[in-house]
């Protein structure tokens, strides 16, 4: 009997061209390999429903996507089942049965991205591919600060890639923290759903608020002013990972 | 002219086939690329002694190495000048001069290692290269019980490869502590010195205490035993990290 299956991926994006196929099947992709691994185990044309379409480069814990299967195979054993098959950069962590109304994308409630920074003159291999390396001192404190001026429903016109084809360019931030995690600085952003590329340029923002480039009484004004050029750059993708979605 | 310098190397020892040079210049491993780095950056062949012959697939946060240079190049530029001709996987995290006569395995006081387990029903590609995962479930009081008696200077005649060919098994663990960090379950053992795969013999065991299957009031007397066969399983090489050697 067919069941619709919502599954959780990980996956270390080091090695793929992004989360979506591209047209090129020689282009690596996270849900190309995927599709791929599912079809080897179920022996038929398996399609695979992402609910966030993650970059070249960044990785997840918490990718969700769904997919519609005709078998006998227990839920409980999909996740090993599909890791047997799966290369090594990606591992299903969970697999549950959802309603046939259910859509990864359009039933997302908020995401959260983890921004991860080493501050250091020094860089060091064993952080290369988790992590962006940032040769600045940074002022965790004045990142903190100015992390309170994004939190709020506002027009992120000036965060998102000049490219963008969203309908709307507003979006709502529930929380944004900025911490130390080891030898780390993290960024924890949660939303309702985020522009292309707006959480690598509010990273890069926020890194150069920490370097003493953007003032954090600026903030408020550089998102309100709705311009590119007066927020940061865009932070290289290693450092970004999709850790969760919640859904209702 | 010649200076001795000291260096403190970082490595992803995923892509090595260990730290020291093999006669087949195919073989990838971290002394060859480190010395061909030098010699490409001084123009002249230069020679690296490691302080640790690290294992296909181990890591190292502070390895240490000498090389003689006829240099006017300070010290104190060093590191990023070898890191722009290093490959990605090793970076020189520091260099310090030091007399001639230093030796950085004889003059070594002490050494720290890490071993990362991460323990889960599930793999996680993020993980992959970093920790060794371990799908039982692990008890950490009786993992901490059992590392007690492994400190002081013991005979680990039972806790090496067989095919060792150090002239003495004698050797002293001035401490070893088991304890979580997020996900994992870390081993953090510092010593005089260790035979070859003594750590990952140590790591090996310690898990079979954790999953129940060696009692962690047996270790005294397996460790007396001097009985490769009484001790646990050798652990994999992507958990082991050198993390410090001091010196006097």
């Amino acid at each position: 009997m067919e069941k619709k299956i919502l599954l959780t991926i990980a996956y270390d994006g080091t090695s793929f061209f992004g989360w979506q196929v591209q047209k090129d099947p020689d282009v690596r992709t996270v849900q190309g390999e995927v599709q791929k691994a599912l079809t080897k185990l179920f022996k038929t044309e398996i399609e695979v429903t992402g609910a966030s379409r993650t970059d070249r480069g960044v990785h997840a814990m918490g990718q969700r996507a769904t997919i519609v299967v005709d078998t006998t195979m227990p839920v409980e054993n999909m996740p090993s089942a599909m890791n047997s098959v799966l290369p090594k950069d990606i591992a299903v962590q969970k697999a549950e049965e959802v309603p046939f109304e259910f859509h990864p994308r359009f039933d997302a409630k908020n995401k959260t991205y983890i921004y991860t920074i080493y501050p250091s003159r020094i860089r060091n291999p064993l952080y290369r591919n988790i992590s962006e390396p940032v040769k600045w001192k940074l002022d965790i404190k004045k990142m903190q600060e100015a992390a309170k001026a994004f939190i709020g429903t506002h027009d992120f016109k000036g965060f998102c890639f000049s490219g963008n084809s969203s309908k709307t360019t507003v979006r709502t931030i529930f929380s944004l923290e900025v911490y130390e995690e080891g030898e780390f600085i993290k960024i924890a952003v949660n939303g309702d759903g985020f522009l292309y590329n707006m959480v690598r340029i509010i990273a890069g923002t926020l890194i150069q608020v920490g370097a003493g480039k953007i003032a954090p009484e600026d903030m408020e004004d550089i998102i309100a002013s709705g311009d590119r050029s007066r927020a940061g750059h865009t932070a290289g993708p290693s450092g970004l990972m999709l850790k969760n979605i919640e859904y209702n």
